[in-house]
Parts: structure tokens; C-alpha cells; sequence
């Protein structure tokens, strides 16, 4: 690996990016016109659009839809090199970062390396119950998911067959929403007709969330409105009501066990553990105590931006780990930077504009909250689609994002119902149930 | 597990079919409309297309273009039940088949468990030089492809960084020939703008064959314009090339080392071994002898079809194991078996009716051959692609596919370049190189 650390004035400065997301990816964009030399490293090849991480886990739509090539999205911007490769170590004394292939120096730094689920202290419940951050814990949940109505096929045994038509959300944030209804929906439409023995309607989807409310980014009346969409949709809502062990039979709810075969882990996120290596202050969850400027106390040439950040807004609530949040902060940072070689430092502190939430439920379904404006059912699902596939990166990806979706509306069939792999890569070896 | 085995005269016969492939599915369609009891086991949940399949494999295509769900497919059939299941034994005698979640009785038994790719006895060969007969071998060979290039681009060394753009396709069927196209395309075209260190466009793309020609399988001048298209292409062909050892360094041709990190094989195929416990004779590659009417020497009640059946045309050549014949096997036993039912057995043997050879070498380039009719370059290329839409399984299909093919050829990107997964769960385990 070349050794950028000398740079003398004349020299244009070397932007290190750890993170391909959607913070890494605005900071990057935000530097296009400079003429900063930009590195930016990523362990996975591709940017992944998470908010549609569901969809693929539901086999609504396939990985290529949701997700790029880095090195395709930035194709044009010549000031960027990317990089497959991981961060292990930041030397902040000698602006260095450790990489699995060799060294990088910097000249700047920008750590967006985002979060992933936890378990609160239980990493033993990860085997039953995956959890949902990238495309392989997709494919674990789609192949999951599939499997349960496959075995519940194969099975005589009425009781046996019914666990594995018992299905169990964990977390009724955002993706505890969507995939419980994405459930109830693909096991009452899409696919009772296809099954001989085993009768999918039969499914029980379980959502269990611990606090008083579903979607607490919301206000109270979206959450009952959202609580009530998904109870006409057949699923199962339990509040106040926390998970206290899971294994390969189902859960424990408080005291009570309840048998299912197929749990799902939508509760808890912890920061990439990049943020304990920079040394500085991080909250409970790892993220990272930054500055008003995003900046690392006592390195100004070093930013941490998106989920791993904590930022506190004036109203002294944190910004949320959503993606708007990350992309703000991105183009933020860009600024800073750009201000600083300029020499005008920008004095500004980081301000988080709130954009709205947005949560779907199902079937022409969702919720929606723009500062006073609510929306939900029918209108609110408009909004969301619209604001979904105007996001989406790439004319394609749109076009085929909405064909799908076109064609799951009218057929009831979700077209990425493929089976494939028999372990899941991604995190910690994930056992299935029994003779799988 | 019922027992289907005790049949009274007035009891619908029960044919259980081993394999969702284009034999197996064949066999089904053509008893929808008797009063058989169908039983359809297969170890996926998918029917795959796999004349496609080396698309998936290249990033042209996602997964789910080319494959649905067995059941979705035979949804309104509804004398079939679909079991993802594997068989492991078949008791003639009793008329049962073993399957890991318990037995099945039959009346019939159908066995079209295909072949796989195989190595001729070198199957260390394996971890090297991943084939292609699943969609987790095409997610493989996708991701040692994908991440050939991003090690080059991080590699400094110019001799190690050219290792990981050496690329060795073993093998000059049609598999061999489209594979090696496409990679020569990506290479040439797809990449080289996205990346900064290393030059995509450096990239050797070597197509091996044993053999005098590429594309046996068609008439010499073919195989002679196929070598001129691929030579343009940028493939560096050696034919009457013998490939003696595969190492994580690379191949040796003959006596002569030649180094790549990446190499794909394309060169040999084995029935299931499904076939040797049937208790007949199999040829040398595994394939049952079957008597002209398909069904096994002294089990007028069993069939093998497809891949998995040795069959001699009245030329005295085999009938050769491509798509076309398997779906005419799988009718022609479902016309045999419906005959009997009625009490008229059917006298005439099974015929293959050759409709054609066609393989396609890259952009707007394929060769044809049809009976005394020779296409070749675009016309051919507009034939292979009317073909391959044809038969492609479900409207959504279709029409995804065309879209894609659009979009490949009009922007010469391939929308499927994500790399996922980090091992090979299909077969056996496939290590990455080095520190992957």
C-alpha cells in the first residue's frame, strides 16, 4: 500500500473514508469538486440501500435491486479510489490507518462505519434468532423464513407442524413493522395455494416489544394507528413485553415460553466497534461522543458521522441513527473539510434537519410523520413508495424496484422465494434448526 | 410420513418424481390431467434454468430471474405436492424411496436427479476451480471473479497484481465458451473505468480445451467461427490442451505452469449418485442404462430421465444431456405411464428429437445450428435470445430478464455485481485465497 503520509503544502490532501454507506458515501459526493485525493475503504463491494433490507429478507425483491457496486456509484468522480478492504487500527498520532492489506496514511478521516444488531449482552440468542443489517442476514431470514413452510409441509405431526408455522418478531421499531406485516401477508396471500398439507394461513406471527408502544420514533396516535393496521393483517402484538431467553424452541415472554421455530431479531443495534479503537468517550450502545463539528475531541482532522456518531441536538435529544441523519452528517463533514483548506473555517456546529419518519406495514399500508403533518394507511403508503424509490441509487434499480413491486401488487407472489446456501457467512457460524 | 404403498384397484396411482429439474417438471406437467397422485421431492425449493445460469454466475442476471420456487410453479397442478426433501435410498422391492424426513411409497417412481459437475477423479481440484450446475456455485464463481479485481486493485506488486488478472476457464463446451466471453467482456468493457489502480483491461482470459475444437457438440465450422468470435472477444484460446494439476496458484497445461488465481471449471459432468443406487448398470459417468422405453432392466414402474439416463438414439449415439432432451424424456414417461393406466401400454420407444444446438460467445455473438441450418455472430445472437426468453419460466421473468439484457447492452454494466457470502456451502467447502 502506498504511503500518502507525506504531503507537503502543495500536495492536495488524502481524505480517508472508512464506510460505504449512506454517511461514507455523501462525504465523498460532498468532495467531488475539491481537489482532495479520496480514498474511501469498505469491507463489502457494494453500497446497500438498508431501508429495503426487509424486502429481500421477505423475498419481495433480490439483492441487485437494493444494492451497488461502490466503485460503479463513484465510477465518475476520478478524486475517489475505493477500496475492499477493512480498517483494523487508527494510529491518530501518525494519521495512519491498519488495513487488512497494508497501511494508508491521511490527511483526513471520516469513520462511517455504522452499527450493527445486538443482543443486549445475549450473543447466544444470534443463532436463533438472526438479526438484520446486511445482505447475508437477509438471505439467512429469507432462507428461514422459506425453510419454516417447507418443514411445516414435510410434517405429520400437527403440533410439531404448528411450530414451525409459529413466527416470532423481536422489536417493534421500524423493521419489527414491516417485517411482521411482510410475514402475515406472505403467509396469508401469497402462500396458502401452494401448499398441500401444511395450510400457511395457519401461521402465527408474533411481534413482542418491550416498551408500552410500537414505532416509538413516531407520535403515540401513529404508533396505535400502526399497531392497529398490523393487527388486521393478523399479526400478533404484544407490548410491554420482554424476550428474556431464546433458543431452537421458540422464547421465553417474561415467564411464559411460547413455541415457535422461527424467531427474528429486530430489537437492538450496537456501534461498529471501530468506534472503541479511536480512543475517544463513546456512549452505552459504542457510538462515538463526537464534537458540535463531528470532529473527535482533540483531533480536528478526524470525523465519526452517521450511526456510529452521537450527536446531541440543541433539544437535547440524540439524532437519530437513521439514514438521512448519516447523509446530513456526510455532507456536513465535506464542508468542514472543504471550509478548512479554503482557509474560512466554517463555524456552524452540525444541525440535524429533521426529513420526517416513515414506516410501512404492509400491503398498501404504512405511517407517516413530517414534523406536524401525519399520514397513515393508504396515502401514507403512497409517500413512502415514492420516497423509497426516489432514494433508491440508480435509474435501474428504480425501474426494476417498482416493476416488482407492480407485479407483488397484483399477483400476491413475492418472486425471490429461493432457497439458497445452507449456513450464513456473514457474523458468527448460525446453526438451523435440527437435520438442516 | 404417510404410507402411500397399499393401493386398491379404485386408489389413484402415486408417482413420486425425484428432481424438480426440466425432466422432472416435464414428467409432472404431463399427468395434470390424470388422476395420478403426484409426489415432487426436491433437495431445493427452486427450479433453475440453468442454460442461464453462467449470467448469474457473470453478474448479468440476479438469482431469482432465473429461478422460482418448485411449488409456485405447479401451484394450480394441484394433484402435485411438492416435498423439499432429499432421497437417499430407493427399496425396489417394497416400492418405497427413503427420504431424510421419513419414506414414501410409490406406484410409480420417476428419478430425475441430474448430474453435477466432477473432476475426473481430481476432486482437490474442486476447492480451486469452483463449476457451475447451482446458484450457490454461480454466487461463488461471482464472488471469486468480483474479488479477483478488487485484490488486484489493492495488490501494488505489478507480477502479483497481474496473478489476480489471470482468469482460466477449463473446458470449451458451451459453458466454457460463455463464460469465458463474458469475463472477457467485463474485463474489457464493464470495468476498466472504475477502477484506478488496476487496469481491468490487462486482464488474460485463458479457455482451455483438451480436445481439437470448441463446442463439440456442434459441426466443425461452428466450432472454427465460435474460436474467431472468442479470439476477438480477447480470449486466449489453447486447445489440445490438457489441464494435469489445479493448485491455489493455478494450472499446469501440460508440463507449463501458468499462473491465475482465478480459475472456473467447465470441463466434466457426473450423474447424481442417485443413479448407482438403483442397482443397475451405469455407464462411466454414472448414468443408468435404461431400456428404450426409459423405464429400469425388471421395474417396468421405474423411470430415470435426463441427465441421470444413458440412452442410445438409433444412430448409436447418446442421447446428449441438455434441457430439450430431459423435457422430452419427462413427456414421454408421463405418455408411457398414462397409457398403462388406461390398459393400452405404449409400444413406441423413446425418440429424441434434436431441435437444435445453440451457444452464445458475448455481445451480439452466438452460433446456431439447426438440422442443416448454420447460424452464426448476430443472427445467431438474436436466435439464442428469443430462445432462452421463450423458455424461461413465468412472465416476471421474461420480461426482468429482457430488461436487464437491455440495460447490459445499452450501458454495458452488469447490475448483479455484489459480493455476498464468504464460503461455498453447496459442495464441499471452498476456502478463498489467502487472507479472504
Amino acid at each position: 500500500m502506498d504511503d500518502n503520509n507525506a504531503r507537503s503544502p502543495s500536495t492536495p490532501p488524502h481524505v480517508v473514508i472508512l464506510g460505504g454507506g449512506f454517511g461514507g458515501l455523501a462525504a465523498a459526493r460532498g468532495l467531488a469538486d475539491t481537489e482532495a485525493r479520496i480514498t474511501l475503504i469498505d469491507r463489502r463491494n457494494h453500497h446497500l440501500f438498508q431501508p429495503l433490507l426487509y424486502q429481500v429478507a421477505t423475498a419481495g425483491l433480490s439483492a441487485p435491486s437494493i444494492a451497488a457496486p461502490l466503485r460503479q456509484i463513484l465510477r465518475k468522480q476520478t478524486n475517489v479510489t475505493v477500496l475492499m478492504d477493512e480498517a483494523l487500527e487508527v494510529d491518530l498520532a501518525r494519521r495512519r490507518v491498519r488495513l487488512v492489506s497494508g497501511e494508508l496514511g491521511y490527511d483526513a478521516l471520516i469513520v462511517a462505519t455504522g452499527a450493527t444488531h445486538a443482543y443486549f449482552g445475549h450473543d447466544e440468542w444470534e443463532a436463533h434468532a438472526p438479526g438484520l443489517k446486511t445482505l447475508d442476514d437477509a438471505f439467512t431470514v429469507r432462507r428461514r423464513v422459506l425453510l419454516a413452510f417447507e418443514r411445516a409441509e414435510r410434517e405429520d405431526d400437527p403440533a410439531r407442524r404448528q411450530q414451525w408455522l409459529n413466527f416470532v418478531v423481536v422489536g417493534g421499531g421500524a423493521t419489527g413493522v414491516e417485517l411482521a406485516g411482510t410475514l402475515a401477508e406472505l403467509a396469508r396471500h401469497t402462500l396458502p395455494r401452494e401448499f398441500r398439507r401444511a395450510d400457511p394461513r395457519q401461521a402465527n406471527v408474533l411481534l413482542v416489544e418491550a416498551g408500552p408502544r410500537l414505532l416509538p420514533a413516531f407520535d403515540t396516535d401513529l404508533s396505535e394507528k400502526a399497531r392497529r393496521q398490523l393487527h388486521k393483517l393478523g399479526v400478533d402484538i404484544r407490548l410491554n413485553t420482554a424476550v428474556t431467553a431464546i433458543d431452537s424452541n421458540g422464547v421465553m415472554l417474561g415467564d411464559t415460553p411460547y413455541t415457535a421455530r422461527t424467531v427474528l431479531w429486530a430489537a437492538g443495534v450496537a456501534a461498529s466497534p471501530l468506534g472503541r479503537v479511536l480512543g475517544a468517550p463513546v456512549d452505552r450502545a459504542g457510538r462515538v461522543l463526537v464534537r458540535p463539528d463531528l470532529s473527535l475531541p482533540g483531533h480536528p482532522e478526524v470525523f465519526v458521522i452517521g450511526d456510529l456518531a452521537s450527536v446531541t441536538q440543541e433539544s437535547g435529544q440524540l439524532v437519530p441513527g437513521v439514514a438521512p441523519a448519516a447523509k446530513q452528517m456526510g455532507r456536513y463533514v465535506a464542508d468542514v473539510l472543504r471550509a478548512g483548506w479554503r482557509g474560512t473555517p466554517l463555524t456552524r456546529p452540525f444541525r440535524y434537519r429533521d426529513d420526517g419518519v416513515l414506516a410501512t406495514i404492509g400491503r398498501m399500508a404504512a405511517v407517516a410523520q413530517f414534523g406536524r403533518l401525519k399520514l397513515s394507511g393508504l396515502l401514507a403508503w403512497w409517500v413512502w413508495l415514492l420516497a423509497h424509490v426516489t432514494f433508491l441509487i440508480g435509474f435501474r434499480n428504480r425501474l426494476v424496484v417498482l416493476l416488482d413491486w407492480g407485479w407483488s401488487y397484483w399477483t400476491y407472489q413475492r418472486h425471490a422465494r429461493i432457497v439458497t446456501g445452507s449456513d450464513t457467512p456473514s457474523r458468527a457460524p448460525q446453526p438451523l434448526p435440527d437435520d438442516e
